[in-house]
Formats: structure tokens, sequence, C-alpha cells
């Protein structure tokens, strides 16, 4: 794969080079859209334009599409009205609209001025959804049948209008008030026989998301079902649009990407890494650490509480990292595991005792086993008194359990709250574990040291 | 979405209470493969040979791939040769393989019994593929074609074998010897005129993976060019197999599912986390708690180093905890940020400066923000001297330095090493970094404020 897009860039460059222009719209031609914008991408700004008018205007707009914002924002701004327009043609709805909503506003008053009545009424509905919903997702380019065609009309309808559909592998079969009733895929109109009904042929039992559900809901839908492509019905049932595979894999890496983000303590951010500014990362990074920060700033007081009897035996401070780093750990993983099996539908908040219970379970295991390995450790190693090493043992026993407890249910009682259960990872974890397993040290000490 | 199952379910379960067999045929001939699965795994084990042996032949195998593993097994167990043989005939190619990889040895030779020697010879070949690579996902049932064939010619053969193709939205023409020369999507060839040839047709710059290539890089081809399904070639670049759009998705969702466990310390498992035993959870988590507390160890040396300084200054003690924390929340932002931007190929190795200068950037803004909120906390609430809060003010503007450029470049040599990147995240991170806080923080200590 690498060796291949890095022939074409290569033969791509000499080619620019050598200023061989009509052999590049040949080269360009046999390529594949993503391709073509990587190496446009990488060229000089001031190029591109010139070189951008060498592509057929199909592949144009498919190239235009893969490019980032910058880039495509660098082009409208070098296109004449004429040229804006002829890209704008040849878009997709969803594409048209992501443009839209990427675009400084001053681009987009131009961009709406270039596409015709309809497209623009069309657009302006689209950008009414809720940001993330399947209706803002959906493309309006799909094929619509009728119950009572047969399958060489419903063919016949297809060669006659496939071309300016976004897919025909499924096809939508409605009312005349755009009543969803049925699927009938390309596939079975192709084996059945040419007269039978779509209204026999249908499969009628459909799945379909509505304009506001979630993006993520839909790609779950279209996961779990196999589907290629997705109905969207508004609030009155009528097929609106569709979500096709292409963009369901984009959102369900986009949606990845972002709950990773969030478990690491960053507001997502839909930018590739590279492109993304030195102060939109520190951006997006530092309320967290903010907020993480004075959250510590507890563990700062129960220590402060706790000086003179750590004055007392000093080796007890010697644990604390040890001991917070492993009840952080224990929690993050807790939460973690939780945190994807929800976004991932395989568990509810109604599951939240078998949860807990199957994590207290483990809690124990992994408790007994590392406070085992820890007491040998201290005992032969450190050669603490008994006393000192029960201490420090049954507070990593506690710490464990507590840990894998509160990192198994913040999530889930997140997501009951309305909040995004992702944010309930790693770094909350740590730092509420943290300030337990103190006060918890603190306590065994005072008991078993006798001491505080 | 949710309603709509709970409906079916309570309308299942009365037909079931009230045995009326004939009506559940009928239902579940109306549902979703995963629908008819989701509800049948509900029910007692006993209960679904009975259910199972309702289905109509293609449903049945359909729903079958949708079971989890244990009740597969429940199944197989229960048919009888026949009807063993009569699921395995439905099954595809690459869901044969995936069973027969899930199965416990003795159900595999009970199997692969019942398999005919044709298919029995394409599993064992499948099967010889590293796991998790492209010949492992790939399934062998497409449609392929020859360059002489004319669209009708193309829609002829389609019509006579496609039921029995996993997909025939993309056509493969190839030469007389399997080797690939070009695609014909099934829109093509319906929009076409009915004597062009296959050739004219075909898009003959083809994208292919090996069968050796990572299911990863498979899917992100597929992703990046939005195509419905991948070809895979052998060594000699012959046509062995397709990966389809919704194996792409299962890999995409079980990718990003591995990495988020192994980011939480935690040895990925295939199982749904409500299916995964108590122990067998113990078994992911315990080896990373044990060695991430072996590591943690060298926070307690460096303490008991520096007891002497503690002693004197015990203020000092109430700040480590915020500080590790910090640290290790500054390092994780920017070591998951990299994972995840590797993972996606948004990021090479040979990247690595612009990363590490993008990072210390990034971390000097986050650590001059950090710092002075802390700086006026620690002199007007902890009302602390000067000296004392400029040592912990400095340690802490090094220690986030530090962190991010720890956290950006280990995921990128785990990365060049051929390690999993993903390893090197949060948990890894926080404990390199405690030490290396503590170190300095001892280290400006001594000079700052004269002891140790």
């Amino acid at each position: 794969m690498k060796e291949r897009t890095v022939i074409l860039e290569e033969t791509f460059r000499k080619l620019v080079e050598e200023k061989k222009f009509s052999s590049l719209r040949d080269l360009m031609a046999t390529m594949y859209p993503a391709d073509v914008a990587a190496i446009l991408s990488d060229l000089p700004l001031d190029m591109l334009p010139a070189l951008f008018r060498l592509l057929p205007k199909d592949l144009a707009a498919d190239t235009f599409v893969e490019m980032d914002g910058d880039i495509k924002e660098a082009l409208i701004k070098s296109f004449s009205d004429n040229e804006l327009k002829n890209v704008l043609d040849e878009l997709y709805m969803d594409d048209t609209v992501d443009l839209i909503e990427e675009m400084p506003a001053g681009l987009v008053r131009r961009l709406m001025q270039q596409a015709d009545a309809d497209t623009r009424k069309r657009i302006n509905e689209i950008l009414k959804y809720p940001e993330d919903s399947a209706g803002s997702v959906m493309t309006t380019e799909f094929v619509s049948l009728r119950p009572e065609m047969t399958a060489s009309d419903a063919i016949a309808l297809i060669r006659a209008t496939g071309v300016d559909k976004e897919t025909i592998n499924t096809c939508y079969v409605t009312d005349e008030k755009y009543h969803l009733l049925g699927t009938v895929t390309i596939r079975q109109l192709i084996l059945a026989k040419p007269d039978q009904l779509c209204e026999t042929l249908m499969s009628p039992n459909v799945i379909t998301v509505t304009t506001k559900d979630d993006q993520e809901t839909a790609v779950q839908t279209m996961s779990k079902y196999d589907f290629s492509s997705l109905p969207v019905v508004d609030a009155e049932g009528r097929l609106v649009g569709i979500i096709t595979v292409d963009d369901a894999m984009d959102i369900m890496e986009e949606e990845a990407t972002e709950d990773i983000a969030k478990m690491a303590a960053i507001t997502p951010s839909d930018k590739p890494y590279l492109k993304t500014g030195v102060f939109e990362i520190w951006k997006n990074r530092i309320p967290w650490l903010l907020l993480l920060m004075v959250s510590a700033t507890f563990t700062g007081i129960v220590i402060t509480r706790f000086e003179d009897a750590l004055a007392l035996f000093p080796m007890l401070i010697a644990y604390i990292p040890m001991m917070m780093d492993t009840g952080g750990n224990s929690g993050s993983q807790a939460s973690v595991t939780v945190i994807r099996a929800l976004s991932l539908g395989e568990v509810e908040f109604t599951d939240i005792f078998r949860v807990v219970w199957k994590e207290f379970r483990v809690a124990i295991l992994c408790g007994v086993t590392l406070t085992a390995a820890n007491f040998v450790k201290l005992m032969l190693l450190d050669r603490l008194t008994a006393p000192v090493a029960l201490t420090v043992c049954v507070t990593m026993l506690c710490t464990i359990v507590i840990a894998k407890m509160v990192g198994c249910t913040l999530p889930m009682l997140a997501k009951k709250a309305g909040l995004d259960p992702a944010v309930m990872a790693s770094p909350f974890i740590t730092t509420i574990v943290d300030v337990l397993s103190l006060l918890i040290y603190f306590q065994f000490a005072s008991m078993i040291l006798h001491i505080g």
C-alpha cells in the first residue's frame, strides 16, 4: 500500500516539475480520488488551483471531498463562480452539508449563492438537525421505488436515475406519501423474474432511525444488522434520507477517537493531530488539567492532617505513590472496560448490579494477588516490621476494591444522568481513588500503629 | 429501536409460553437474524434447539452466525449430523472459518467432517493465515468476471450464480490465471449499454491487500477509498478472496476496543464483558497491575533516599500526589493523542520531530498556565514561603514538559520497535513520570531550600 502511494507521488511530482500537464491529466484520471487528494494536499498551495482544473468534472468533486478543510477553503477562494458551481453540482447532499458546516461564514454565503434553489432549500433543512444527529449526516440521494413496480420497471428506473444516487445497492419502496414500506436490494431485483412486483420482493420489516437519533445509534444499528445503508425518517415517519456505509465507517472511527480523547481528559477535536494548532491543542487540554489539579489538592489536605503521624513513621510516606498508582490503575481498568461496553451497547444501566458483583469478585482476586506479592516484598526486601507491612497491605486491598467499585459505577451513573460516561475514565477515577486511598491508609495506620 | 426489540421479545415469549409454534415460525420468518439471535439467546438453553428448528434454512444460518460462542456451541451439540450440514452449507466461508476458530477442538472435528471436501480444503487454506491477517477474515464467495464479457453477459452470470455470493455490489474482473485486472460495480453494469465490454467498463487501477497484510490495514484502506469490498490477493498476485464492508465495520470496532483495553493496561479479550468470567477478567488484568506495581516501587526508593529532607520540610510531602497526578495526566494526554493518530495512520514515525516540537510548545503553554494557577494558590491559600512555593512550581513546570515529551515519544518508539504503541498509554507513562517528577522535586528542593 505505502509503496504504491509513494510511486504515484514521485511520478506526479516529476510531471509537475516538467510541467507535463497533459500527461498529468491522464495520470490523475486513472487515480483514486483519495490518492489525488493526498498528493495535491502535499504540494504548495499556489500550484493547487491550476492542477485541480486538470481533473475531469466528477473526479474533481470526489477529490475535493477527500481534502482537509484548509485546502478546501483555499481552493474555493481560487474558484470562479462557474467552477464553484460545477463542483457543487457534482457533490452529494451529505458532502455539501459537511462542506457548509466546515467553511467560514464568508465562504458559506458564496457557496449558498452558487447552489440552485432546490439544493439550497434541502441544505437548509439538513442544517437544522442537531449536530451528530442521523439527520445531519444523511444524504438525500437514494433510489425510491413504488410497490406496484415490477423488477424490470425498477431496473429501468435505476438505469434512468441511478447516476445521481449515492447508492443503488439498496432501494426503498414507499407509498405516495413517502412512508417507507420496505427495502429491495439490487441483488433481489437482478435475481428476480422481470415481472415480479416490488411489493412481493421487498423485505417489509424495515429498520429505520429518525432524523433526531444520535449518529452513533445509527451506526450501531447498521453494524448490528449488517446494512449497507440505513433509512432515516422524519417525525411523521416519512423517508427523508439514508446513511451510507462509507459515512458510517467514518462516524464509527470519529466516535472511537472522541471516546479515547475523553478518556484521557481531552476535549475531542475533529481535526487531524498534525493539522491542529498548538494553541488549539492547549485549549482542548488545559481545562481538564486545571480541574484535575484542583481536585488533587484534596490529597494535600489529607496528608497535611496526618503530618504528625507521618513524622513518627516516615517509612509510610514511601508507599504513598505506589499505593495511589495501583489504586488508580485498578480503577481505570474497571472504568474503561465499562465505558467501552456501554458505548458498544453490551451493557445497560439496568445491568449495574451484575457489573458491580462481577467487578467486586475481580477486585478481591486482584487485591489478594497484589497484596500477597506486596507483603512478601515488604517483609523480605524492605524488612518492615509486621504491623507496618500489615498497614500497607490492608490499605492496598481496600484501595483496590474501592477503586474497582468507583471505576465501574461512575460511568454507569454518568450515563444514567445523561452525561458522557467516557469522561469517567482514568484521570477522574485516579483523582478520586487517590483521596480515598490516603484516607484509608491513615485510618489503618492509626488503628494498627496507634498513631494519629 | 429499543422499543421495537422489546415488543418483539414480549410477543415472542408469549407465543413460546403458549407453545404456538406455527405462529412462532411465521413471526421469526419476518424478523432480522440479529433480532432472532438476541431473543433466542435470552431464552433457557434447553428450549433453543426446538425453536431453532422452526427457522427456515437460510434464516437459520444467518441467525446462527449472530449468536455468541457459548450458544453456538450448545446448538451444535444438539444438532444431528444432517442439521449441522444444513447450517454449514448455508454459511459463507468467512463465517465458517470464524466458527471453526471459535469452537473447542472436539467440535471442530465434527464440523470438519460435515463440510464437503472442497469447503474443507478452503477452510484449511484460510486457517493457515496468521490471526488478524486480511487472509483470515476474507470470504471466498465473490463474483468474478472476464474482461471479454459484455455487461449483459455479466448480469446473466450474476443472475445464475449471485445467490451464493456474499456481495454482488462489486464484481472482480480477472484473467484466466486469476490475476485481478479491474473492478466493475453492479451499478456500472446496470447503467452500461448491454453490449459494452467489462474490459472497457472496469476501473483498472485496483487497490488490493495481500493475505498476510494486517486486517487493520485492510479496513483503513476500505475506509480511505470508500470501498464496499476489498480484494485480497496471494503472494503471486492472484485474487483469492474479498473483505466485505460489514466485516470491516466489525473489525474496526474490535480494533478500537483492543486499543482502548491496552491503553488501560488490560490484555484485550474478544468476548463481551458480561459473558467474560471473573477468573478470565482477572487473568487479563493482573499481569499489568503486578508489573506496574513493581515499577512503582522505584518511587518508594526515591522517597526513602530523601526521607531526611522531607523530615525538615514536611509540607513538601503534601504536594507529591498533586504533582504526580498532574504529570501523569499531562503525559497521558500526549501519549493517547499520539497513539490514536498512529493507529489512524495520521502520524508516522518520520513525523517524530514535528510531534515532539508541537508537544513541547503545548507543554510550555500548559505548564505555564498550571504553574501560575498553582503559585497563586500556594501563596494565597496555603500561605507557603516563597522558596517552598517556588520549589513546587518549578518542579511542576518541568514535570509537565517531561511528561509530555515522554508521552509523545514512547508510543512512536514502540511503533518503530514493532511493539504495540497502545501499551504506552496512561499507566506506563504515569509510572515513569512519577519517578521522574520525584527526582526533579527533590533536586529543586535541595537547590532552592538547601537540603538533602
